[in-house]
């Protein structure tokens, strides 16, 4: 186990994060964490979020990405947004090389996720090693019967736990790959006049999340937000708007978001997915 | 404590599960946490549900008799939907033996619930111990103030704590109790036509899951299912129908499901609990 | 450290406690604990909720002044409803102190919080010892780069994982401070005629949690409870009352609550946040 570890610059933390769109109503995420700890009765086990929207794994990726950075070293990330369960869709796993402070510490960070555009997301923000996993390795660690319709529960789960053991090292999950499968989120468009991006996302507080990043955003001196008819001023802080002004900040995730100071922007602005994000410099959409 | 471990072939391993009613929005479920926490600070807690709804003790138990299975052996099992509380309702204790695999490793499977039928899907599926817990124990486990409303807080969660811990076996619970109180979920109806059943729970993914077990189906050759005016086709998996297209699985949890692949099977289809689900051979619904 | 922990009565058990409104649909409440468990890899996290009504603190610390007792001691409470992040409110630390039953052994209570109003409710409740956050400690534990949109996870998260580790101690925290900011829940008027309250919160059950407390109904022999045009017959439980009856119980967070015997009090009977309630003796409601 040791030669395979400092092959693969992965040492397992016992520490596993869940990103699903399995919900929380019924019990297939606490089927999920049974299963881990069966395995691995040491497991620490970090819920991301089990409310992604059914069938969309390109957003899973948007949290997964913006998240795994938190978690501590030596943490696998098991991602499972899986309209194509029990199909002849593949399963991949992904390596971020980390460098342990200390011989034999925990580092690195693995995903797990089926090979459909999830792990895109992270793939555009670094340099990943992938691997598919090989059907065989299932038996290896002792799964008889696999359900066609949970494979959270009856293949992620065993297998996520026996890699967070260091049971199973990332060079025998199976053969190298060269990319991934299925498509990612769409990408805001850049040009002379600005930035054309769209919301992706509507959280908690009604706030919306864009696919524009921070950095696209540095060109513009004095940027000017438009979207859903609305025009916002970019903020540094929530606090920083009147109570109920709209507004617009670079969040703490990296994306632009546009929210209502003390209220629901979704709701009071008309946004939802797929709503059109303008950015431009104050003149552009001079009138 | 090891004579009593031996006798009842429950060797607790510190895993505590919990299906309750009492919903995520309030700290109840934390509550219940940091009780148990208080008792034993190591015990390793998996949320199986929390969204039974309200005063359906048996669909508690529906969830329950599929769930256990994949937690450690040695787990204590907490189940609470208990429209009683506070009345002269019974608490029971149901036990499933195990068979350690090494002399003193954790075995067998705990289960405490109000007794109104919960455990009754359980005792369906395999043979129970059962023990009416003893109002006295509970003086020498600490309790002194018990609240009227909320026993999750206030008694059960001591209670498990306290099993979980091996400081009190399963024998010392209480008496042996001859059969469980309270009424199940409905049967489905088997005849020459084919099987009567219907929808217990729709899922978070809109899913339909019916009382039909899979063992109910191997009769009939070609099964024809109808529900809410449909009739859908037996499939593997979601996948194996086009996008949008109705269809019926037997789902990971041993029951025939109606899904729409990558659709809201509840609300296309018009399901909701206790639609009545009709499967029979081609012919039985020939024109 | 053992110096800090004797003056300040101060011992930490591992134990983090979690009350925020940062909903459970994003990956807020997990980034939290993935941070806490990079930096205590061994925490123990209890969520009480995290469901509180958005931009209201008072409502957060009316939960949190009846859950913090039942976590172990030498527990951690962090408490995150946050209109104001990013601008110059302050940041409160408070200590309840606890004694030790054997040296070295976890004690007291602390709590963190925005100092908005949230910790008003538990200083109503008992005498607490108030520190203001300095700035320039949150460069000690190693905070470079904070964002201004969500101090629970980068700078919270991290402070409650030293404190519950044991690296800062609550002296260290920053200069005392005499009280607290912002504005607690609205109290009860108690007259001769009797209590006019309000409901505060509906919990999941459709119950409706008042601010008025047990004690204050004490003085009352028969009291007559009058909510949304509906009078209410005092209850021990609610399986006192038929099903479908509307009743009052001092529930177990000490509190007057109005619901319905398997039923939805907030929709059968119209009641909301800010409904007022009235409590008088039999004959004040008298006709």
């Amino acid at each position: 186990m040791p030669t395979h570890d400092q092959q693969s610059g992965f040492q397992p933390s016992g520490c596993i994060t869940l990103t699903t769109d399995f919900g929380l109503t019924d019990p297939f995420v606490g089927l999920m964490k049974a299963v881990i700890l069966s395995r691995l009765p040491n497991a620490r086990l970090v819920d991301f979020t089990h409310a992604v929207p059914s069938y969309q794994p390109a957003l899973a990726g948007f949290w997964l990405a913006r998240c795994w950075q938190f978690a501590p070293a030596g943490t696998v990330h098991l991602a499972v947004v899986d309209p194509g369960v029990g199909t002849s869709r593949g399963v991949v796993a992904a390596l971020l090389h980390g460098q342990a402070k200390v011989q034999g510490q925990p580092q690195g960070h693995l995903f797990i996720s089926p090979d459909n555009g999830l792990l895109l997301e992270l793939e555009r923000k670094g340099s990943l090693v992938l691997r598919k996993i090989d059907a065989g390795l299932l038996k290896r660690v002792g799964l008889k019967k696999v359900s066609r319709t949970f494979h959270g529960r009856d293949l992620f789960a065993p297998l996520v736990a026996e890699l967070a053991a260091g049971r199973i090292a990332f060079e025998e999950l199976g053969p190298l790959q060269p990319g991934l499968s299925g498509s990612g989120l769409p990408l805001p468009v850049e040009s002379e006049q600005g930035i054309e991006g769209e919301v992706i996302a509507i959280d908690h507080y009604g706030n919306a999340f864009t696919n524009i990043e921070a950095g696209q955003l540095q060109r513009l001196a004095q940027p000017v937000i438009e979207a859903g008819g609305h025009r916002l001023a970019l903020r540094r802080t929530y606090g920083e708007a009147a109570v109920g002004e709209a507004l617009a900040v670079i969040n703490a995730f990296g994306v632009l978001e546009l929210a209502v100071s003390h209220g629901h922007a979704a709701r009071e602005l008309a946004l939802r997915t797929g709503t059109p994000v303008r950015v431009g410099p104050a003149v552009a959409f001079g009138h």
